[in-house]
């Protein structure tokens, strides 16, 4: 998989691709990250991307033609299988979105900034808008960040133990159920018996009682589909 | 506001408050964050702090002792309004918590890994427990970093221009309508004539229309409450 990051700030979501999980699947060349300045293709030589807003009102926009010209020289060298804009008006990232990315090859994730991209952006180039919750961020780079982690960790090969990322909350549509290491006893906080009992068909259903308990409680809407 | 961050990998997340926005608050000294090497806590020389859990299964659990240690003494060197855990199995974060967030004087966040923390921290700590999405992540440690950022713009000073925060999307449960800025005419795509009229008064009507229509046709929901 290659992921192009277009954004006005690079280094601000530099780190997360330096360690951990996106890290060491980057070392073992299952995924290439590049990110792109957009004041590289900027209009002039003091690096103009924005403009105010036609119509007035606070917030600067991104301008169409620096990010033409970067989406433009980058699906020249190879074909996309999606332009995704990050933005909070759009349909929100959930599990099965992050399941069908991580099958992709070839990705561009363009970050919005200030008060988002030109309109004329998302009409001409962009083929799949994702917001990653209902709250506004500073920037779409730290929701770039976000989706990438989501993606990356589902390519086979990326976490050491592929059932892992199959027992995650919400492949199941379930939160997840409690869990518990040692000590068994902790300033007399104990651990549910049945956990240290070895029976694992019943500990299989202790779980799955108290991951549907827990997701009735904390997040119904999570049940009714 | 002092933010105090629990994490078994504080480089993960240092650049997101090393530049913007974040970093622009934590100079105008608006906000402190302080990172917590969870491992600075661990029971032995070898930096243990996760095992297996009980009961069996894939992904290693945060041990209650490493985070007791850490957490107790945070709280014996000041009050805490809130001590969060960043979790997939929890109510989820929206604008209204972000807003209700940046009002608090102390918090510390608790960023999960792995498999997450063993439950009797929950028990124990945890005043506050926030999902970012209906995904999951490598860590919890992107997760506090879009909490952070979601909660220091919100702080009266934070961003340039204040009206810039308040007219954002979720503000009043509307998607943003589009927005539009220089050239007005770019490779035959028009700025919709009204934004160039220059009737505020018309602008205004315009673009609630839009944001309404933009909510209807992505996010419903939105609108049910």
């Amino acid at each position: 998989m290659r992921i192009d990051i277009i954004t006005v700030s690079p280094e601000l979501i530099k780190s997360p691709f330096e360690f951990s999980i996106i890290k060491r699947a980057i070392d073992k060349k299952l995924v290439e990250v590049h990110f792109h300045d957009l004041r590289t293709y900027a209009l002039n030589d003091y690096g103009k991307i924005d403009d105010y807003q036609f119509g007035g009102g606070a917030g600067m926009v991104l301008m169409v033609e620096p990010i033409d010209k970067c989406i433009s020289k980058l699906k020249a060298e190879r074909d996309y299988d999606e332009i995704i804009y990050m933005t909070p008006d759009a349909a929100t990232l959930n599990q099965q979105t992050a399941n069908t990315l991580s099958l992709k090859e070839n990705m561009i994730i363009l970050c919005g900034h200030y008060k988002g991209v030109d309109q004329r952006v998302r009409d001409l180039f962009i083929t799949k808008e994702i917001s990653i919750g209902d709250y506004v961020l500073s920037g779409g780079e730290l929701g770039a960040a976000v989706l990438c982690d989501s993606i990356i960790r589902l390519i086979p090969g990326v976490l050491g133990d592929e059932t892992s990322a199959l027992t995650d909350s919400f492949q199941d549509d379930l939160l997840s159920p409690p869990v518990y290491t040692r000590p068994s006893d902790y300033k007399e906080l104990k651990v549910p018996e049945i956990l240290l009992s070895g029976n694992f068909p019943k500990i299989e259903e202790w779980r799955n009682d108290q991951a549907l308990e827990r997701t009735k409680k904390i997040r119904p809407d999570l049940l009714e589909d």
